[in-house]
Parts: C-alpha cells; structure tokens; sequence
C-alpha cells in the first residue's frame, strides 16, 4: 500500500518557489468562498512518527488565512472528556460551517497506538475502526468535507529523519524514547496502518498517501489536495443547489384522507387513570425512592438521560417537575430543545446534544430531543426526505455510544389523544397563566396529527432497540402519566445499579 | 440585620391561591417581553441550610416558563476547572441576553464557608468579598439585572426545619451530617452573612432577605420582588434607549487637525533593525529556547496567554508562527478575535475571552483581544463613553485574576510607523496572494491614526500593570519584531520558572 509513498520524490528548490505565490492565491480566494459555504471542512493528518505532520500544519497555516482555520491536536483527555462517551472530545471541537478544521492526533491515535502496543486484538480494533467510519459517515452525510492524511516514511528514511531531528537543537525536543520505541514496532505500525486505511477510507472520508520525504513535495502536495477537494465540493454544492429545491417541498406526506392506519400508538389503552389518593401516594414514594437512587448513581458515577417527546400539552413540562422536585438542583440539568443558536446551527444537528451530555454521576433531561429531526424536521420538510431517513441510523449510533459509555438511556413518549389535546388546548385559553403556552403552532401541529402518527410509529419502529427502548406513556390521565414516568425511571435505575454490583463474568 | 426576618409570617392558604393566577401571568407576560430585552438576569440564592432555596426554585420553574430559565448549582470544580482562575466556572454558565438564571450555591458559598470554618481569616474573607463584588459590577455595569436573594430562619426555626425534613421520607436525604454541624456553628454563619451582605449589597447588585419560615410566604416574596425588578428594569430600558442615542454616534474625538501630540508611541525608536544573519541566528536560538521552556512550563502546569495588538500589517501574524512553529500542537491554541458569534454577543464583552483560557500548563495566544474595547470599540463608537472608559479597570481585575491564579500574562504592542504601514500596503496590493489582507476597513483605520495613537496611549497609561506589562515592540523592521518577542517570551517564560522553584517565604 505505501510503496508509492517510498520514492524519496522531491521538488526542487526552483519549482518549488515558482509554484507558491499562485498556490497561496488560490487557498486564500478558496478560502474565501468557503467562508459563505454550508460546509465545514474536517482535515486529519495521521501517520508515521517524523513525516512531517505538524511541520505540514504549520506550513498550511502560513499560505491561509488562518482566521478561519482551526488547528487541533488531542492529548490525555481531562476529566471532564474521561466523564463522557469517548468520541464527546471530538464532537465538541469539530468546525463550524465554513471553516476548515486540521485535526493532528486525532480519532485515529488511540485505536492505532493501543492495538500497535497489542492491548487491543484485531476484533475490538475493526470495532472501532467501524465506529470512526460511522462518526465520520454522520459528518460527511450531513455535508462535511473530509480530507484524510496519511504521511509515510520508509523504515530507513524514518531512522534517518529521528536522527537528523535528535541533532538539531531547534528540533531534538520532538524526537523522545517513544519515537524510537515505535521506530522498532515500524511493521506493526504499518500493519496497523494498512487495515486502518483500508477499512476507513471511503468514498466520502478517503485517505490520500502523502510521502513525507521532502517537505516541498510533501506540503506542496497536501496544499493542492486540499485546494482541489474544496474547490471541488464548491463547484458541486453551487451546481446541486438548483437542483435539490424540490426536496425543500412540505412535507412529502400526503395521506389519503379518511385512511387511519393502525399504528402503535392507536394500540394504547388510554383509559388509564389514577385517583388523587393513589397519585398522592404513588408520587410520594417514587420520588423518595428516586432521590435515593439518584444518589446511589451519582456515587457509582451513572449518568443518565431522560427525553421526552410527546404530543403539544402532553404534559412533558409537569412530568419532567415531578422528577426534578425529587433531585438535587447540583446534579440536573433541564434542557429545552427550541430554536438552535447560530453556533449550534453552523455544526451537525446531533453537535448540540453533544454539546449537553452529562457528566459521570448526573442527569441531563431533554425536553424535546434529537428526535425532532425525524418529527418535526420530517413533517414540516425542514430536514430532506434523505436527511431525516438516514437519522434514524445516525441517532441509534449515537445512542449506541451513549450506552456504551455507561449512560442509562430512557426516552418518553408522552401520548394523549386527539380529543384529550383539543380539551387541554381550550383550557389554556381559559386561564389566563397558561394561554402563554398556547400557540397558532400548536394549532398547525394539530392538522398533521395522522403524520405525526405515523412519524411516531416509524421511530419507535426504527430506534426502539434493547439498550435504548422507547416508553410509551399513556397521558390521557396526567396523575397516571406522572406516576408511569416516574414508576419507570425508577425501575430502570434500579436496574442498572443492580448490573453494575454484579461482578463482572 | 436578619431580625425582621424572624417574624414568622405566614401566608393562609387562601390567600396563597388567590395570588397565584395573576402572579403567574404576570411572570409569564415579563419573561415574553424579557426574551427581546438587552440584558441578561441573574439571580443568586444564599441563606441559611433548610431555608428553602431549592424549593424556591422548584417553584419558579413551575410558574414561569422554563425555557428561558436556566438553574445553575456549583459543587465540586471538575479538573478542567479547577486548572483555570476560580471565576471561569462562573463565566461560563453566565446567562445570554434576555433569560433569567437562578444560581443555587453559587460564588458565595466557598468564600463563607471556608471562613466559618476557619480557614480563612477576616482580611482574607474580605478580599474574598471585593472581589465578588467586582465581578457584580462588571455585570451589572454591562446591564445585566443582579438580584440576590438571602433566605433566613432563626436558629430555632431552622433546627426545627431539620428535624421536620428528616422525619420526611421524601426529602430526608437532605439532610446530612453536615447540616447539623452547620447548624451548630449558626452564629458564625450569620456573622459570615452580616458582613457578607454588607459588604456586597450594592446599588446594583443588591441582597434581599426573606424569610424563609413559610413555603408560600417565601415563594410569593420572591417571585414578586423578580417580577417587579424586572418589570422596572425592562420599563427603565425603554425610556433610556431613547435619549441613549446620543452615545452611540461615531468617535467622541475629534482631535484638533495639525495637532501631534507626544505619546508613549512617539517615542519609540523605530530604526532597531536586525541583519539577516542575526535574525537567522536569533530566531534558531530563541525558538529552540521556547520550545524547551514551554515544556517545563507545561510539567509545572504554568499557563501562558499571549496577546497580540498592533496596527493593520504591523506583523502580528507573522509573529505568532515564529512563537507556534516552536511549540507542540497539542499545546497551543490561537484564537483570532473577529466578529463575535451570536452566542458571545449575547454575553458581556469578556466572556469570549473568559471562554478561551488554557488549561493548566497550556498557551493561548490572542490575535487581537479583549482591548478591541477600548481600540477600535472606542474610536468607531461602537462602545458608548462610558462603556469604554469603564473597561480599564475591568479589563485590569481580569487580568489581575489570570495573574494570580498563576498565569504569564504577555501583551505586545507591535508598532509601525504611518509610513511604514503605506509601504506594506501597497506591496500586499501587489502581490497576488497578498491582497485579500488589505481591505477597505484597513484604510479607514488609517485616516484614524491620530485617535489610535492616543487611544494606545491611554491603555498603556491604564493597562501596564507591574503584573501584566504592555511590550512595545518597535515594528518597522519585522525581523527584529519578530526575534524581540520570542525573547521577551522566553525572559518571562524562565523568570517565572525560576519564581515557581523559588521556595515559598
């Protein structure tokens, strides 16, 4: 695989000097039009010890503007990056829209170093290797340009650079007992190498070999790929634009009228209720046992998560209190999914749950989720037919990773029927304190019911895994709802602490 | 002070129930009109153990909206706080413009309870004390509504409380061992809260003390004393954003034409130029110098911010690749300061900046910084005259913050002459790759010369502290800039190291 990449090529001096100012020209002017663009760019640089990655980045950083560029590189995580799924230190650097992001040490360095070191097998590393290609699968779906580069030394040529760096005073610092260390383990290393770019190179995250032999060939090649795969993907996105108008259209459904399919949701029975004795009671000694597990949790460093979704005046905000009362204001936090700020909007939709993942112990509750992408974004034609069917995918992924992490997952549906909303939405126009809550939205959301209850099904359908499960509350009865919610936490909870006092098998 | 807060008022329940829906309204009706406000509110809950705050704030959540409610409580500093100055917890859960936060356990609680507990004594406890209380300035000089709010029980009152929530089977848990000892040092506690809230109740920023005998007694006070603050302040910006406008015309200088005036600047000497050779020399030797340095800072866990200001094409960028080229990837960071998100112009002017600071052992380099305030803010009049002549000395308790919590503090002034900076100019018209630096902007800034000349004047004159010193560095030669800096860099880098080895006196 990379003996193309041990031809000890170079350019001379002269050719060099030559090709520069036009190359800077075009980066910049590049540049320039990305900073309008509806993408980021996400470029990594992997490889072997020596080749000349950080001396590439800086080279980048001398012919762009680099007000738009962001360089970083990951060390040991801090506590705060080791309280949360792993990939949540990268999510929270990734570049917004328009701006190009160059990534030294990065998703790459841990899987390779630890399988190199022979503390992974070759089973765990494809595993991870396959969850970098579906991160970056998720990034490039959503339109992220990703560049991925592999720089290359020949065994020989590597010795040689170490040395030639260990010499030179303004260098020797780079070169450590590890650099010599890994110079021995070379094979495994390529070895590793050659499976990660293999299993990782894809059509819409492709790793380029780059020979790090001679710096002026080397950046010089870097600099015209990444030139050229911009350049490229502008083209493309100005082109597309004309022609993806269509998949802005509303809504791609259009129910036949009168059809009233049987869906998961028809199949509830919604008679349930509780009395004001049996909710008192039941409250009191769910919260109290609540609060008791909260803080066994936050002692064995459990997080967890809680969504709820649900339909206009379900009763999510009551629900979420009734859980909340019972907590310690240190360990919670509520978070209100509305209109995304400018930062979040200018990064992948699932950036800003990231964003808000708890840390080892506590609890975040989103009060509407992730899942307004394959809802909301759905049915109102915010999100494309492709966008919003490839979500399902995506946020399983993403769950996945919650769960692996530790995380105890629960996501609520709050259901009540038609007839039940339209009494709640005629009371909130009687008193005056809730009218507020009422909105013409509301109102629209109402006249897709059917959509939405299909969209409903869809999703449990698509995202109700073992690890995962949706709950499907009946709400007609709000003292009943409260309770099942809680009743259900509680459970679960108990669960998991339960699971993870178990010994190991 | 707390006697009138020992009356043991209680609410009857009907008139509890008769006040709500008008109350709710209002707070709702205040919140909506509070969404498009230019200021954000903060809200502090302090007092006495089983006052009640949390449940205060349970309740608050319940009557108004909670989207735009945010509760914040502080415990443990995770590491990535604890290496950064004690307020960066702070100032990142500051609210945006226009939402309300409620901080439970907030930056009063470590200073009054390590001084009951002794460990601080009362000259400390009161610097302790100024301090918060400039931080409160800073905000509410930025606009935004301080509201704090001590919640108080006589010492009978609250052991009666204890014992009542421990019989309780749903709220037992709060109480601890710690609250009874707590309990038993209550006449320290409100010596502690007397000169607390002496000390920090100002026009601004002041306490309110309630009595936190009775649940509805308690939440109806509270609510009502936010929703009439609130409601003043919103009533307050309405009729002041009319005569205001008067402050934000263009530049409040206009300095006599033919006028030159003598400023620090003038007395540069501006021919300190270097050869080839010895910048050559120079630039190896204090980069190779650099680079050892900062990775004995970065074993000692000392940070170094850098802050790059100077005029158009004085070499700022330039200078910082010399410093980063010398440095590891995984230990820098720069951060260009251009137009603010819409998440940092929601914030006061210092939080972006706030936001930025390194991690233990780290270096963030600023290109540009948060002395925009009183440069191009002052002269464009973007900032109104009092903003910008407040920002010395808020930009000076700032720094004084990095300082002490162990920071290297650098700030350049890289200065060029008028003539000099013509010349670079024309020559970035010239050359291709060059001319996207030069903007229209940049030769406006230039017909202001004479204001920023005096403007940089004043900062030295109200910024060079012994603590954090303005480098002026003569420019006009970019070779000598260049080498100037990485010394002064590295002269500071190893007095501090040698001030850390030093044993304590």
């Amino acid at each position: 695989m990379f003996r193309t990449a041990e031809l000890q090529r170079k350019l001379p001096k002269g050719d060099y000097h030559q090709q520069i100012p036009q190359l800077r020209q075009d980066l910049l002017l590049m540049q320039r039009e990305l900073r309008e663009a509806d993408f980021p760019v996400i470029v990594v640089f992997a490889g072997v010890d020596g080749a000349g990655k950080s001396e590439t980045v800086n080279r980048l950083h001398e012919w762009m503007d680099s007000r738009w560029l962001i360089t970083r590189a990951f060390g040991e995580p801090s506590d705060e990056e080791r309280d949360r799924p792993e990939y949540w230190r990268f999510w929270r650097e990734l570049p917004p829209k328009g701006r190009i992001a160059l990534f030294l040490s990065s998703w790459y360095s841990v899987p390779i170093l630890e399988h190199v070191y022979g503390r992974v097998g070759l089973a765990e590393f494809d595993e991870r290797l396959a969850r970098i290609k579906s991160f970056e699968k998720t990034l490039a779906d959503d339109g992220a340009l990703i560049l991925k580069f592999w720089m290359h030394l020949a065994k020989d040529a590597q010795g040689e650079r170490l040395r030639k760096l260990e010499k030179n005073p303004l260098l020797h610092w780079r070169i450590s007992k590890r650099d010599w260390r890994h110079w021995e383990l070379y094979d495994q290393f390529i070895a590793a190498a050659e499976r990660t770019i293999m299993k990782t190179s894809t059509g819409l995250a492709p790793w380029k070999i780059v020979e790090g032999y001679d710096a002026r060939h080397r950046s010089i090649s870097v600099a015209t790929a990444i030139r050229d795969a911009i350049r490229f993907r502008l083209e493309e996105s100005r082109t597309q634009a004309a022609s993806d108008t269509a998949a802005h259209l509303p809504s791609p459904f259009s129910p036949e009228p009168g059809l009233s399919p049987v869906t998961i949701l028809s199949r509830l029975d919604m008679d349930k209720s509780l009395s004001r004795e049996d909710y008192a009671a039941g409250l009191k000694r769910h919260q109290s046992k609540l609060n008791q597990l909260q803080r066994s949790a936050r002692e064995r460093r459990i997080s967890t998560i809680l969504v709820f979704e649900g339909w206009d005046a379900a009763g999510k905000g009551g629900s979420i209190r009734r859980i909340t009362t019972a907590l310690d204001a240190r360990d919670y936090q509520v978070i209100q999914i509305a209109a995304p700020t400018d930062e979040e909007a200018a990064h992948n939709y699932l950036w800003r749950f990231w964003r808000h993942l708890p840390r080892a112990g506590r609890v975040t509750i989103f009060d509407r989720s992730w899942y307004g992408r394959v809802l909301v974004e759905r049915i109102e034609g915010f999100a494309r037919t492709r966008e919003w069917q490839r979500a399902y995918a995506e946020i399983n992924d993403f769950e996945a990773q919650l769960v692996e992490s530790g995380i105890v997952l629960m996501k609520f549906w709050l259901h009540v029927t038609p007839d039940e909303q339209l009494q709640r939405f005629k009371e909130r126009e009687q008193i005056a304190y809730k009218a507020w809550k009422l909105t013409e939205e509301d109102w629209r959301n109402r006249e897709h019911w059917a959509d939405y209850e299909l969209a409903v099904n869809d999703l449990v359908e698509r995202t109700s895994t073992r690890q995962a499960p949706w709950t499907l509350v009946e709400a007609n009865d709000k003292r009943y709802a409260r309770v099942e919610v809680l009743r259900t936490l509680c459970e679960r909870l108990e669960t998991a602490l339960a699971d993870q006092s178990k010994p190991p098998k």
